[in-house]
């Protein structure tokens, strides 16, 4: 099998999961317990939120640890929730369900929402983006890189829109698809909060982290124990823990080597399709995570085309696989894909385990059923 | 090191551990993505449900999966919140943090929050519980087994006596100390919802479950791709979900066996204790879980006499882990053990990982360090 759905989830570290291993047995101790083995695996789960934190390039108490994704996202919108009547939220439309689903449940409690048009290339309008900021803008989220198209939104220039009409603003980037992949520094960002999963840079599922700049500032949206500096409770999933930190150390220490070679097989794939297709739409943009590659070909079916290539072994995704059973192509039919083309798209997404003579293959496999269902079509 | 802290956390059973790091392996596919492999992972998924809610005695639609028992609870509790202003909600002053700390926080939200006592014994006072149920009553959560005392409450009668006073009422119990180690039927009972928690029972940590009577009646309260019929977002922690049920299978199939193991281990520490010591008092109920056993020495500290045990290679609690550090005795308290008695808790806490030649080698230890503690006060 040629796996290349890793937008929706990466294989672990061979090293990190025996890490984990290891770590369920020899420190399985609640690391709020008095004794030594039990202090000791506290300062495990430190050792590793420091680890995680200095690959943000921040430190470790602001660094608040999840169940993943879903839960920062949460956390940084609820735990930042205000009582003020006229405070105004404000998110793209390009958002992942996590944030999306969010915004629209505070649609419900009659929060005022405003969403941000997302262009043709997928990333964040910026002009339309600063036309929404005022004074009553009390939060803001924006996706780093998009989950269905790779775009990278550029967080530092918005936050700064953002910040310099309205210094309160507390602005949220959902990093799940930058981080590990593309550079992340927060401190440089000067972003609020920031979203990050386990699961996207081979560490364990069930495990992710949200960044915030003033802790203190943030509510808890779960209470229990007071783990976490009460910000989180719960007894904390040490070996995942250490896992995310594990798997984040050796995802950035590569992260300049891995992103020219997963260039190289995207703009091989790109020209192939380009060589060998015909009415297709490459839904990039100038500034596109390489790990992403969404293509639509007109008039054909996505899950179709996904289902002949899992025949031959290929593996590849229709859009966010968080929604994709509900065949939910919203992000890209914001971006204005027409209707022919929506119904076609398909989502190939790399990782550092790809290599060339896979991609060769997948991509050979890949023209071969296109022209199989276009010859079907014309039928 | 005898370990003696198994209210806290528990070792990971080696099968389970072996199972979670196959699984990391071997499907690792995201179950909401739409090719083979995926829907394998998701029927291994829904497989694991399954067998989790058997041991329940219930079935796979009841079963919504968490990131622990403080998500449990916190979704019980919020999930059925409602708008009514007048709605009352019931609390034992013997629950854990996840639940009490809950319903403070339901109280700074101007809710109606009732707290119902619990005895001298740990279990909550029948009927004083019943003379606090009226027809405003909308939510109550009452601990199944005390993580402090082990005192079991009879979860079936309470939840009886509130349904016949009104039908309407959500009853939510805490069984994170009960299931695995005391019979649990949750039909049986005919609670509303129920919390597990894995690390209990020698499963993962960050592993938990609700079952829920009628799930459509919950509301979630993480909202985003829509996993678990929109109940619970995010991407499944397969394996550690997979390491739950099967830890649950191990512990409930030797439920009985394992049960009078324990209540001999701790039989025979209470009749040494009661042979050697003076000035001591069992924190137990006729009706007490035998995998906990609370006992405080008047005049000692807890603490030190855990501190000298651990020098000794024996590891016990000081009351709730989770609050250990904060060195909060709530329940006892509420139980009515007094100021001199108080500050001299432990908390020794079986699994069915000790043995009898442990348990023979701790209990020489406590009595020893008792005896010196014993006489430096005498000095």
């Amino acid at each position: 099998m040629i796996y290349l759905d890793n937008a929706s989830t990466t294989k672990i570290f061979e090293s990190v999961n025996k890490k984990i291993f290891e770590l369920n047995n020899e420190f399985f101790y609640n690391p709020s317990a008095l004794y030594k083995p039990a202090t000791d695996t506290a300062k495990i789960l430190e050792s590793a939120r420091e680890e995680l934190a200095k690959n943000m390039c921040t430190t470790a108490e602001h660094i608040i640890f999840t169940s993943g994704a879903t839960e920062a996202n949460n956390m940084a919108i609820f735990g930042f929730a205000t009582g003020k009547k006229d405070a105004e939220y404000i998110f793209s439309t390009g958002e992942h369900p996590s944030v999306f689903n969010v915004a629209e449940t505070l649609k419900m409690q009659n929060k005022i929402v405003r969403y941000t048009d997302i262009s043709n290339n997928g990333i964040v309008d910026e002009e339309k983006f600063k036309n929404l900021i005022n004074q009553n803008t009390h939060f803001v989220s924006i996706i780093h890189v998009s989950n269905e198209t790779g775009a990278i939104n550029d967080i530092k220039k918005l936050c700064q829109i953002a910040h310099q009409k309205n210094p309160n603003i507390i602005f949220h980037a959902d990093g799940t698809q930058a981080f590990g992949k593309i550079y992340v520094d927060v401190k440089d960002l000067d972003v609020d909060c920031y979203t990050i999963s386990a699961h996207k840079f081979h560490g364990p599922k069930g495990v992710g982290a949200l960044y915030v700049k003033n802790p203190d500032k943030i509510k808890a949206i779960m209470f229990g124990g007071g783990q976490q500096k009460g910000k989180r409770s719960g007894t904390e999933n040490v070996s995942g823990y250490v896992g995310m930190a594990m798997a984040s150390t050796i995802a950035v220490k590569n992260i300049q080597s891995n992103y020219a070679q997963i260039l190289a097989l995207k703009d091989y794939i790109k020209q192939e399709i380009t060589h060998n297709c015909t009415d297709f739409k490459f839904n990039d943009a100038k500034n596109n995570s390489p790990y992403i590659l969404s293509v639509s070909f007109k008039g054909l079916r996505g899950e179709v085309l996904l289902h002949q290539l899992e025949e031959q072994g290929v593996l590849v995704g229709v859009g966010s696989a968080c929604s994709s059973k509900k065949q939910n192509n919203r992000v890209l039919e914001n971006m204005g894909v027409s209707k022919d083309y929506l119904l076609g798209s398909v989502r190939i997404s790399f990782s550092c385990q790809n290599t060339p003579s896979e991609i060769k293959i997948a991509t050979q496999s890949l023209i071969e059923q296109y022209k199989i269902l276009k010859e079907k079509m014309s039928k």
